[in-house]
């Protein structure tokens, strides 16, 4: 486990500050956002697409650490060149997929931007549901049994066959209907409120610095195939739909629940103080939908910078209210290095 | 009545102006807009929701007037010290809402900005359909027998009950198979248009100083739960869909269409000049449906700011043709004011 | 023919550049960007739209030719006058629509930017087809029997007849149960791939005084009624949906996908150069669907600017990665002529 005091000894040892990470996911938004701020940069990158980061004349990173596959950046070489470039890396959802949770908390020792301790929270389902639920905020109801249904609920049976089968139910009627026609009578199965509603992924920046949290901007995530076989409903009953993140849609929020938004993303950040302290600090993301009753249903947190960000690289019309500069999370990550480093608080935001 | 003469003789010991609403719905906008413009600010505001509008730099009133209830405006005490702090409020839609137009109409002695009177004819279905009428809009048509049915319509029947049993029909064949199966055969019906295409809202404003009507944005709106059930869409045989609007998504229309909304704005500026002199003035919306024709089909009008403007605090791609600063519809209110009173014209505009 | 010859002659005898084109489709961007790089501007206008687009202070064109209908622009008075106004006209897609493609070859004398040739080749279905087949970009496949069938597709049938009767089958059984039930057996037929996913226009723009292939920005097609009607899934049964573009609305892809977004315009780029050479120049788009394997289908090239472009007056969270100033692809039009004329390599660009 790499250790806060590992990491302080590196940090330490720095000279200067290099905004690192892989190229891929938000990226260009954090070389973007580096550069802005006045940082210098370093992309951890495959050799076929050296090429294309380097065509973006303002995100383009000034160093570049050719790899052929993203899990060197745990071989010691590579970790010394970041080192030796006074590497800070921020990881993103694609970093801690291609290097993994794990390997980041074990061996990777390299200043990062944020605690790592969160990776563990984000990744494993149930630490994640006590992390919401110790932040107050509601996730899909389970229901013990039928006569507890009182609401739309969709009845799950486990493994790829009961996938299948899933129906949607009422109340204990429309269940016990549903067992029958489903094949699957006398076998196991969940029965999970079916949340409808409008999906809103918003994002925030929480700063120990400042005490606050900031709620940067919001999108809607387009799904292949989900949003496209919307247009050609019938073909759903043939055609299991499927939920790959495509792309991002801009949208604001009703004024009314921004409020409620915002004590979503404190609450957050108080529960990871109790849970892990010192907690969360910097990017992370709630997955919601909303109901037609103006309430938040959340289905997941990320951690980090999440690629619905992107939209937002001059700004959203929420941190426009915030800052007069175009201000994307992103380049909100390099404001708060460089806030720390003027305040001697490196420390606080690096691990 | 609140008399034009009443708030003109308010206005006449105004020392300065304050640019004031209740804090929802385009609060953070209309604050945004007015101090870029060079007012002060007034948040009439909950105690619980104070921290909230305090956290937005760029957005805060300098001034806030707590209640715990926005019924409470209508308070003397309230009325005087909005006046006292010479406050000119912005009325939107949860303004209205909160306080009734009625009460706003008979009761509410603070200078507003806009046409009071439109408020009966906005809240008012009758009024509000002569108005459209009156302006040569489309609105859905009405068929009067199953044979004049020339196209899709809905067959609605009164009552919750008949809510249930609305039917789609193409023709009067269709009709009558769709009254023998919705089991209300011989009640009342009404045959209406249904019109099917792409949803756009329009935002406006019309300044009776330079005699423009400006096409400043456009959104669509974000309905829960009916844009998350469009992904399940055999759920909506068993689960009727609603439509709350949760919040707002950009769109550009086909330029050729563009004069066409022009159009549709300025009619509705001179028929309101018509129907209720002097008319209209700042920002208003008119709900469209366009068809696959290229034909407008409009459904409603409000007459003041909309929520969708919130998209566009930093302008639009409509607002970046008519100006160099980037322009609210909130911004534009204040720069409304700030030209009336240079032209010592307030009293064409605040009533 | 227009050749290359005849435009370079028209040019030599230009004192300046006006940028011209017809007041439609992305007008207001195209003068708007030509204002911002300096230029003067030409709208062909009907006389009812002209106030409409001298309404806008920052796009309306600096003189209007009038015609009563705008195939009028080879009337030999109305192209004399272009010349004379040292007209360039950039043809967008209403411009092609107005006067024809193979008019606009044979005999519109006016210089205009962009390889003229291109839209013989964007215009003809098996030109298009042959040049995606030369970029290496997949298009949807065509099955040659029943057995064949790997995925899910549509079997259509020719003529509007055969319209009615189109199913979708995912394998030879369901494509024999499906001619049983079309009563189209025995007839001819096309089993094509249906492909399913999210909708993404990426707006290209190639330069060959750069050498660059410029990704600006990208759009989503906001279609009447078919994106009314996914509101209404049962009525799809009644009502053949239909797909009128009435808008467009913002998107940003998933970053890894841009890669192949860019690699998929430089191709298109390279082998124009080789069917049609010196080959494409300026904004052009391809018209795609994004699977869920995140594979890229193309259905379509549009060799001009298109109007999804619209939403970017103020540049897009691409464009903000190569431009410091808010760069449109009517902006980045001019741009490109500016530097053509500063290096005087006009003829490169201008056909």
């Amino acid at each position: 486990m790499i250790t806060r005091g590992d990491i302080k000894e590196i940090l330490d040892r720095y000279k200067s500050t290099t905004i690192a990470t892989i190229c891929s996911h938000t990226a260009l938004q954090i070389f973007h956002g580096a550069r802005e701020e006045g940082f210098k940069t370093l992309g951890i990158c495959k050799p076929e697409l050296r090429g294309f980061y380097e065509s973006f004349p303002l995100a383009k990173p000034d160093v570049f650490v050719e790899v052929e596959d993203y899990s060197e950046v745990l071989d010691d070489a590579i970790q010394k060149k970041l080192r030796i470039e006074n590497a800070v890396v921020i990881p993103h959802g694609s970093f801690v997929e291609y290097v993994g949770a794990e390997n980041i908390l074990e061996k990777f020792s390299v200043p990062m931007f944020g605690n790592r301790e969160v990776l563990e929270w984000e990744s494993d389902r149930k630490k994640e549901g006590r992390w919401l639920n110790a932040a107050g905020i509601r996730m899909p109801l389970v229901f013990k049994k039928p006569s507890d249904i009182d609401r739309l609920v969709m009845v799950k049976f486990p493994g790829a066959k009961g996938g299948k089968s899933y129906f949607l139910a009422r109340n204990e009627d429309e269940f016990h209907q549903g067992i029958e026609e489903s094949g699957m009578k006398g076998g196991e199965y969940m029965i999970q409120e079916y949340v409808i509603g409008t999906r809103f992924y918003p994002h925030y920046f929480y700063s120990p610095l400042t005490g606050n949290t900031e709620f940067l901007s919001v999108d809607v995530r387009y799904e292949s195939n989900i949003d496209g076989m919307v247009r050609v409903p019938h073909i759903m009953d043939n055609l299991d739909p499927t939920f790959v993140v495509t792309g991002n849609i801009p949208v604001v929020v009703r004024e009314s629940l921004i409020p409620k938004i915002r004590d979503m993303g404190s609450s957050v950040v108080e529960s990871s103080e109790q849970l892990f302290p010192p907690g969360i600090n910097g990017p992370f993301c709630i997955e919601t939908i909303c109901t037609d009753n103006l309430e938040f249903v959340a289905f997941e947190i990320s951690a980090r910078i999440v690629a619905g960000t992107n939209l937002y690289i001059h700004g959203s019309p929420y941190s426009q209210l915030l800052y007069r500069e175009p201000m994307s999370t992103g380049r909100r990550i390099s404001r708060e290095i460089k806030m720390a480093m003027e305040g001697g608080l490196l420390e606080r935001i690096i691990y």
